[in-house]
């Protein structure tokens, strides 16, 4: 069967997986940025920016495994952008150039849809206008059997965690404070029917890895 | 310099030190036990309420860190026990029988001050109605020389970190959801002054441990 997947999903130790007031120089929120500096000090984050050298070990590996049997991707429209409300005439095609590192389908929840795009590398996003549990199906079907990467945002991520879309979760809980932002757990409840599967530190990071139980 | 010091403080993967509801039957609120768990799975845990076993290794040796070098410790009166506003005509004396695992003095910082209250095995329990700086100041001069440890609850260990009188603070993040609750790391902001310096996991906690850096 082919799974749902959360992956480098990075919190602060507030609990905070994105800071506020996300914008055109600010894409993750005021301080998101540092939730991500670890990745690129692996040799896999390095390598996905065009530099060399990095990290092995714990850090790369989960990093690496982001990757690895990923057919299609599902994100949030606050992921892809920061425009709110009908796209007007900016011509945004999100926040990562012509070549996007996704280099398959991207499926872009949104209550604006607009054609597909199409860029360089393989990757097309998708813009679909539908409930979470049908644009999740859209994903798998466009994955042709491989695995759905779920890219975010925050809201998104917590939506198929609380509908029990989400099959596997990986959350490294990185040891600074962002003071503001969304939590990622936050108004689940106590979150039924995931289980800690893993738990491993390295120096600057402490990966948490959830799984569907049933 | 003696420090005042916060050792095994768990949370929850949602933030949480406690749960909602206090009483008599649920001291650390509902849900409150699951945080605490992976202590009685320690030999010092065990050790602790009489019984034999346990791991040694990283829990223990990070549980046991918290009895080492402490000459008193200071905790808010919700930390005591359940009863709000005057003491009334209850004989509550703490919730841990006549002979408490402190062994020193204990300073409870409360409202509703009280005589001190001698209990077995060395521990004196101290009611002082005072601001939060000068209980710290009394837990000191208590501690003739050692560390303090702060206890807890969740507000007071809070409001000790905004002053930034804490110099060591060991957070246990326990991959368990609450719910609800009362969160550590909530309305601090971006807790300035403060960096991890260790970061460790075993196969059931990640252990923080925080420093003061000024």
């Amino acid at each position: 069967m082919a799974k749902l997947r959360v992956h480098n999903f990075s919190t602060s130790l507030d609990g905070f997986a994105a800071g506020p007031d996300q914008s055109v120089d600010e894409p993750l929120g005021v301080g998101g940025r540092r939730l991500h500096e670890w990745v690129f000090q692996t040799a896999g984050g390095r390598r996905m920016i065009g530099e060399t050298g990095g990290t092995t070990g714990v850090d790369d590996d989960f990093f690496e495994r982001g990757f690895t049997g990923v057919g299609a991707t599902l994100m949030g429209r606050n992921m892809f952008g920061p425009i709110r409300g009908p796209w007007g005439d900016a011509d945004w095609n999100g926040w990562w150039g012509d070549d996007p590192p996704y280099h398959h389908p991207v499926i872009v929840l949104t209550h604006h849809p607009r054609p597909p795009l199409e860029m360089q590398g393989g990757t097309t996003f998708h813009f679909v206008d539908a409930p979470v549990e049908r644009a999740v199906e859209q994903a798998f079907a466009a994955a042709g059997g491989k695995d759905v990467r779920l890219g975010g945002g925050v809201s998104l991520v917590r939506d198929c965690l609380r509908a029990g879309l989400v099959d596997e979760l990986h959350v490294p809980i990185v040891p600074v404070f962002l003071g503001a932002g969304e939590r990622l757990f936050d108004e689940l409840g106590v979150l039924a029917g995931y289980a800690c599967t893993e738990l491993v530190a390295s120096e600057r990071v402490a990966h948490v890895v959830l799984s569907r139980t049933r």
